[in-house]
């Protein structure tokens, strides 16, 4: 198909898919002239996961880009490609080294049985989070948040886990990561604030009752 | 305090503090010469929330903006106000009425008690990954993954009910909410990653040993 109908077809702008060939994000098309090219069904599925990282998933370029370079590369080890893709799809932003946040963080996490290594982009997101609650003058969110977001988070790993091993196809594991992950992030943030409004009604009733 | 050291306690630059004076998301200062300005400590905070929302929320200035319009607000009842600081840190991008994504949030919505309406930015956006799981072909993740990511919700929101509720002062109700579901989800998404590693390793561990 013409750049038109790629367009249509995905409801992207036809300057943003251009943006996109330029930067690497999609293949180039197939030239049927000097300035035609024409793009098939790879393209048109690749376009759809680079808007799903970016509207769902709030992934800028530059992790967009590493993703899809870690689902092309069939050379390494799929377990070296899973820590690529979990890093470019894992937003933190540094913390102080010397900063107490990472401290807590580190011992919350091997007293789970759950520590890796300060370099985990995932731990250094949590100490983020606690640095700021300490910033904004919520210095009980560590203590009381963290072990009930663990313990739910383990039964969403475990349905996670079984949902990408149990069923997909191997070769398409880790873009079923990505996705799983991504939308799986939406989902629960959606989920959460569903949820937030029914208990607090429910316990607000209670009071009112009781 | 002058801009340039509310910049430097803060670490945010003086021109995005500029920014931000101009877009009214920081009240004007004291002016102590015509063009000299002096800060005080509710610049300081309001900077800091100003960028955990930004920073590890991902607003836009404009979902900022009506949180911080809420905030302010104090001629509105809070269950007005709790629904539009709900609405701000809510992404939901609009899904075509007709699509059948929404029959199937309002379905499992319904069952479990927990449907508001159509226009809920939660039920929105949860129906918005539903279609962005279908058009990356993966059909099966709504049936799959909603109930665990319920269940597991209803075990967050209970905890951050009971935080908000039970550990806040009641002035600072408004904004724990805010504080509450954004760096929530920040942590959740981090502790995520973190369960899912030690969750894979356990199950090819026991494969392995099996």
């Amino acid at each position: 198909m013409r750049i038109a109908e790629l367009s249509k077809t995905t409801g992207v702008a036809v300057a943003t898919i251009k943006y996109y060939l330029r930067e690497g994000l999609l293949p180039p098309g197939e030239l049927t002239s000097p300035n035609q090219a024409r793009y098939g069904a790879a393209h048109l599925s690749r376009l759809k996961l680079v808007r799903a990282l970016v509207d769902v998933g709030g992934l800028s370029i530059a992790a967009v880009k590493d993703v899809l370079g870690a689902l092309d590369d069939s050379e390494q080890p799929t377990f070296e490609l899973l820590g690529v893709v979990q890093k470019a799809i894992t937003k933190a932003e540094a913390v102080d080294a010397a900063d107490p946040a990472h401290q807590v963080v580190k011992e919350f996490l091997t007293e789970r049985g759950w520590w890796h290594s300060d370099e985990n982009p995932a731990a250094q997101a949590l100490a983020r989070v606690l640095v700021t609650a300490r910033e904004l003058g919520h210095p009980k969110f560590a203590e009381k948040m963290l072990k009930p977001y663990a313990d739910a988070c383990e039964r969403i790993a475990t349905s996670d886990v079984a949902y990408v091993l149990d069923d997909l196809e191997s070769e398409d594991l880790l873009e079923g990561v990505v996705v799983g992950t991504v939308l799986g992030d939406a989902a629960i943030v959606a989920l959460r604030r569903l949820a937030q409004q029914v208990v607090s009604e429910r316990r607000l009733g209670a009071a009112r009752e009781g």
